[in-house]
């Protein structure tokens, strides 16, 4: 048994989800949520995030962590505020050794809609689907458990190739 | 007395400086460096930087902290990877509750040299001769101690604004 934590971090909100892996094809949705940040002061917000994560981790003792990989094409501005929410997450994460797995934003898409482009909304549905939520989680919540069910997807693909060799 | 840190964070290498300031007018450096980070895991790069920075301050307690403003005009796969820098070395700050002030990287220049367009090696040269130092520092732990010194600065001005009102 496994635990995953997702993070879709973010300036104003990060998501946070964790799944839970029994045996090989069962998935279950263990907490999630959002962080909002408050105040005007960038490090006092960097820090709620960083905060906000260690609780959980210390919470919930995931083994491993997934993140959203970046590809942005303009606002360089918006990129470094990103930037600097993903490095308060990834510290939180490797500060308790948790090893960090990177996915492109179609790969887990694809992983868990079956289509690459698909819409946030259609993300909320069929995660609310797969893990057999009473309701579609909030759409950053969301994100984050699609993250960390890509990774429990491509994680158990790896351990199944280790296996037949 | 109080002491300032001046940050330059970057992904390759975070600079750092501690400056003091006794009296109005007397700064004198206490330390300067600059963390290399190591290996490929880009969390594991940014918790140097993040424990770096934690020891710097729990060795020489400062009490206020700066840092440079970014405005990237291009490239935001830099952006990002400056902000995950910016982001570690923030949370380290924030941690220890120093309020962090952010200076614009022609107004560090204009407060050290005298010139916002002035090349690396002019900075280096001035902090040299500024803060009476044996030898030039090190290119980042040259801009680290230029944003102290820049804090100092406008530090000092925003306290006689003070006690003249």
């Amino acid at each position: 048994m496994t635990r995953i934590l997702g993070i879709d971090p973010g300036s104003i909100r990060t998501g946070y989800g964790i799944i839970e892996v029994s045996g090989t094809t069962r998935f279950t949705c263990v907490a999630h949520g959002h962080i909002p940040t408050r105040g005007k002061d960038t490090s006092q917000r960097l820090l709620q995030i960083h905060h906000a994560l260690i609780e959980v981790i210390q919470s919930y003792q995931p083994g491993e962590a997934a993140i959203e990989q970046v590809f942005l094409k303009n606002n360089p501005q918006t990129a470094l505020k990103l930037g600097q929410a993903r490095g308060a997450a990834l510290v939180a994460a490797a500060g308790y050794a948790l090893p960090v797995a990177e996915y492109s934003p179609r790969k887990i898409k694809q992983s868990v809609v079956g289509y690459g482009a698909a819409a946030k909304t259609q993300v909320q549905q069929m995660i609310r689907t797969l893990l057999k939520m009473p309701e579609a989680p909030q759409a950053d919540a969301a994100d984050a458990l699609a993250i960390a069910l890509c990774h429990c997807y491509h994680r158990q693909f790896s351990l199944k190739i280790a296996e037949c060799v």
